[in-house]
């Protein structure tokens, strides 16, 4: 006998909350489909030269790579890859700009820890757009993930929205010409502290004077209108630096017109998203309140999504929802909605030889298409009410003797214990 | 730069299949619901153990086996080791009968052929009891996919239904013991012929008599009332067949009672389901017409489904749609419905310069729970269209200077090229 267990680092929920789940992932990809972003379903096994186009990197040891006969096999660990992938093998068959949702599962051997999982899902979308792609698209994004959150009950929830020209703009005119170690750097703010963050640039030979001019820029508070205010008014005179502005603010503004409002958005000049590929707009979102869970859904703009595949150009820009991590925080917070989840809306309980009378109502309430099931195991009527009020069902539904003969049903609210007896015509609409 | 593509053996599939795969998938998974099953979601990953608990075989070679740091992996080969791993793992917190749905990929290494898949769907149901399961849900099984497949459009569709007890029972009454040989034996009808299976039985010394009844029975034809009059009939005095006939003859009765009509039920005295795990019903679905697709959903009872793992005694039911292979087959027989597969309602299409009251527009469709989207990339008006088309979006919306200044907006149904001028409120209604 084999003790029966899963690997470490996988989320296996029970019933009820495979439910909530479930719920949360069909609200997202209902969404998704409803501004019109096309389903997408590739292997989970990729070709490990796909996934190690781009280099090695600490992603890259974390993959699960094995081989079988002379395949070299790669689970893979985001869909981002995958996508790029796809669009550069199937580039002439595809519709551009190209809007494509995928809800999944990745994989990463990463070091275990509470929370954090080996096998989860995210929840993408992109706009990958054939050599050029509007602006309006860094708006519409945000947008959709606008809807999901609206849609799943949150409504206290803020898109942390900056541009990576802007940034890189900026450190140009303070001369600090490798944008990536300043990314880097004041990217680990939060993590390492702001003496730890100077001394880095000390050791760069950045000058004190600078390194305050970085440090209050990337940490200007305000509303919208007064950090866009504060941005002009800096009169940078630097291309980059204004390019980036203009683009913010078209951003912004059109956030707005597609429905986002004010309060869900928060201009904040200290998101970089790290050494990601992104080129523009970047996003972050947090749940007010709940700061400490951190981003729940990000992403940005990208020049080029492909080019480890493909020389055509493809820009794009794009969220993902980590929605394994997310409802693992969601249920520690105490955030998930449902109390009650349940599949089957009514239980049928036929007694000792009313069963074919239970069965015939069954037949009739799914042909009226109701979520109905039957317990036929027989035994004691307590064994019955316990098999439904561990299905949370909301109705159940007593057949027996004086039923079949009067022609009615009992039926019974399992919340307040009432029970009713009724006709069928009643009883369908009652459910 | 690496050519971009996938390994052999993956179903990848263009957005417009994709929508179709989708359509199916979601009817499948909507009727599963319907009739009460919870949802599952388990790793794709489970550890060899577990997977090769049941000892060696053609399945174990095909697994996607390997380590990473001290685990070791493999990629799970079908649903049902996973649901015995679950259920005995969480037996105290599950509500028995257990009834569960899951529908997700598998893996396996197979010897590459055209419609031979290595990462497939199934799409699986199971009711699973503790210690015993009422008969009835050997009816139930296939009522689901009696409405899955009605859903799905199908309507030439039979169950082929027998039972390994009745067969068992057969072949004890002729003094063929080794129902195992037996039962392999016949399987190979259809592959070998019936002159090297009158062969294999001479090879074990069967007399030609026994041999001549036992391909007469399995061969037998009829109405359904036709055969089991003719079981009865055969008058045979053996517990095991008596108990098979009065199963069968059972559960066909509570099939009709659960709705499936008696033309897409036939008792096929033939169908064995091989050397599976099988005790009692077991069954096949043919598409009459189409049998060369062969079975598109196969199942049966068994009399305890994770031996390997538990004490417990968990007898259950189940059956199984191979969706990836029925998705192929369907597109090859051309029986694939929907022709012109879309996710998007309508396309608006803004002039240069009435872009803003172009999203204005998309604002309040979406407001209105409209799918609908926006081409914001600019270039010509073919361009535009060409998109549209591409899209098989059944409207698009034009907005210019006329509709800016009327307050109205064009709306051109792209099947009949039919454009009409229409208030906001005719728009509303229109779509």
């Amino acid at each position: 006998m084999i003790k029966p267990s899963i690997l470490p680092g996988m989320m296996e929920l029970l019933p009820e909350d495979q439910i909530v789940f479930n719920e949360i992932k069909d609200i997202i990809e209902k969404t998704f489909k409803k501004f019109g972003f096309l389903p997408l379903d590739t292997p989970v096994m990729e070709k490990q030269e796909i996934l190690f186009a781009k280099g090695g990197g600490e992603t890259s040891k974390q993959v699960y790579a094995f081989e079988k006969g002379s395949a070299k096999i790669g689970l893979r660990y985001d869909l981002t890859v995958p996508l790029a992938r796809y669009v550069a093998q199937y580039f002439s068959d595809l519709n551009f700009p190209f809007r494509r949702y995928h809800i999944d599962k990745v994989y990463r051997g990463e070091r275990n820890q509470r929370g954090r999982y080996r096998e989860f899902y995210q929840c993408d979308i992109d706009i990958v757009g054939n050599t050029s792609l509007s602006l309006y698209n860094d708006a519409e994004i945000p947008a959709v993930m606008n809807e999901v959150f609206k849609s799943l009950g949150f409504n206290n929830f803020k898109f942390l929205f900056n541009n990576r020209k802007l940034l890189n703009g900026f450190f140009q005119s303070l001369g600090l010409e490798d944008f990536e170690f300043t990314l880097r750097t004041i990217d680990k703010l939060d993590k390492i502290g702001i003496e730890n963050v100077k001394k880095e640039f000390v050791e760069r030979n950045v000058d004190k004077g600078t390194i305050d001019k970085l440090l209050a820029f990337i940490s200007t508070k305000g509303t919208n209108s007064e950090i866009l205010s504060y941005l002009k008014n800096l009169d940078i005179s630097n291309e980059l630096f204004e390019e980036g502005l203009s683009e913010l603010s078209f951003v912004y503004d059109n956030m707005k017109a597609l429905g986002i409002h004010d309060e869900n958005i928060q201009i904040s000049l200290n998101i970089t998203r790290g050494l990601d590929y992104y080129t523009g707009s970047v996003y972050e979102t947090i749940l007010t309140g709940y700061e400490s869970i951190g981003s729940i859904c990000s992403g940005g703009r990208y020049e080029n999504l492909a080019g480890n595949y493909t020389k055509q150009k493809l820009p794009g820009v794009g969220m993902s929802i980590g929605l394994t991590r997310l409802f693992y925080q969601l249920k520690e917070a105490n955030l998930l909605e449902d109390k009650s989840p349940h599949i089957t809306e009514c239980l049928i309980i036929p007694m000792k030889g009313y069963e074919d009378k239970g069965i015939e109502l069954l037949t009739h309430l799914r042909e009226n298409d109701k979520m109905v099931q039957i317990y036929l195991e027989g035994g004691k009527l307590k064994k019955q009410f316990n098999y439904a009020d561990k299905l949370n069902v909301p109705y159940t539904i007593i057949i027996g003797e004086e039923e079949a003969s009067t022609g009615t049903y009992s039926i019974r609210d399992m919340k307040t214990g009432e029970q009713k007896t009724v006709s069928y015509d009643e009883l369908i609409k009652y459910l």
